[in-house]
């Protein structure tokens, strides 16, 4: 590519990108969903609080599935002083009791809840929600009352597979994961630091 | 659903995990390649740093585009220990002289390959090198030849829309971020602690 045709790209993008800039003008917090079956939905919103916490935010989590082990992102992120409030029952398919499931996962979201009344919270990440819809231990009604009625600068992260299309619809931004592939299914172990 | 087929149906998810935890027996570091167009591929990448480091890893971060404004990942994840090189540019739409995009990526990539060669690093991130490769910034070769000869156990984390096949062909593990929809679009500004 000449000098001139790149220079010609890269103005026409610059223009682009400039409109769409200058077309965003409200000032509001978000929901942010990451679904689909591929690997990072968890990771992404631990990202994202990096990224709040380095801003200076006050940043809540609730983890609704994962828990029983030591987990690298909370080791740093509770430490920079975000809080955690994790449901710790395990994987779903290790309790294998469909009443204490339920109720580990409404005291999780009663915490959930209180953050999302509370303008202190810049960010919310509610980790793994969608399985506790999927498998009917909290109300959706309830949930999504608790999304639209929160403080208005506050922004929500939620993550976890097949999410409800009412979460979709309410939510602003929403990323699909798709796996392209996964090396566990070529036979490489899960290890600390990458997958927990 | 009954109490008995809801123990019925865990039961078989816990032997489907089980039999795929016991089918993972090597032991090595993997490549992950986060791309598509949606929202949460740096975050993602940034999440598993945060993991990392909550780990003790030594993480090393090479960001290819993004660096001319204070970023809340990287004010998090350098106080906890992460080593961050900039390419500092800014998006190539604003700089529009090739020569100098190339040589800017070039430096960051001498960056990159002293990490891929130094097995202190059990995670290294090459943040948006994708458009390196798509611009011809990079060679598509010497990356490769690097990440196929880096330490066996170092993980590596590449981020970034529309990833080379070869490098998608080299990696261990890629999701595909697909936009399902995105607040910029609605009108919505880029806020600190979300979205830088």
């Amino acid at each position: 590519m000449s000098e001139e045709r790149y220079q010609q790209r890269q103005q026409q993008l610059k223009e682009r990108v400039e409109q769409r800039v200058a077309a965003a003008t409200k000032r509001c917090g978000i929901v942010i969903v990451f679904t689909g079956n591929g690997k990072g939905k968890t990771s992404a919103a631990f990202g994202t609080a990096a990224r709040a916490i380095g801003h200076g935010m006050k940043v809540g989590v609730v983890q609704f599935i994962k828990g029983e082990w030591e987990s690298g992102e909370r080791n740093l992120l509770e430490r920079a002083g975000a809080e955690f409030h994790i449901m710790a029952t395990g994987f779903t398919w290790d309790t294998q009791d469909k009443l204490s499931d339920t109720r580990a996962a409404v005291t999780a979201w009663e915490q959930g809840k209180r953050m999302l009344a509370d303008p202190a919270y810049g960010l919310v990440i509610l980790d793994e929600l969608t399985y506790m819809l999927t498998y009917g231990y909290l109300a959706l009604d309830e949930v999504l009352t608790a999304l639209e009625n929160r403080p208005a600068q506050q922004n929500v992260v939620i993550t976890g597979r097949a999410c409800h299309r009412d979460l979709i619809a309410l939510a602003d931004t929403v990323s699909e994961l798709r796996p392209v592939k996964h090396a566990f299914d070529s036979g490489i172990q899960a290890q600390a630091g990458i997958d927990w």
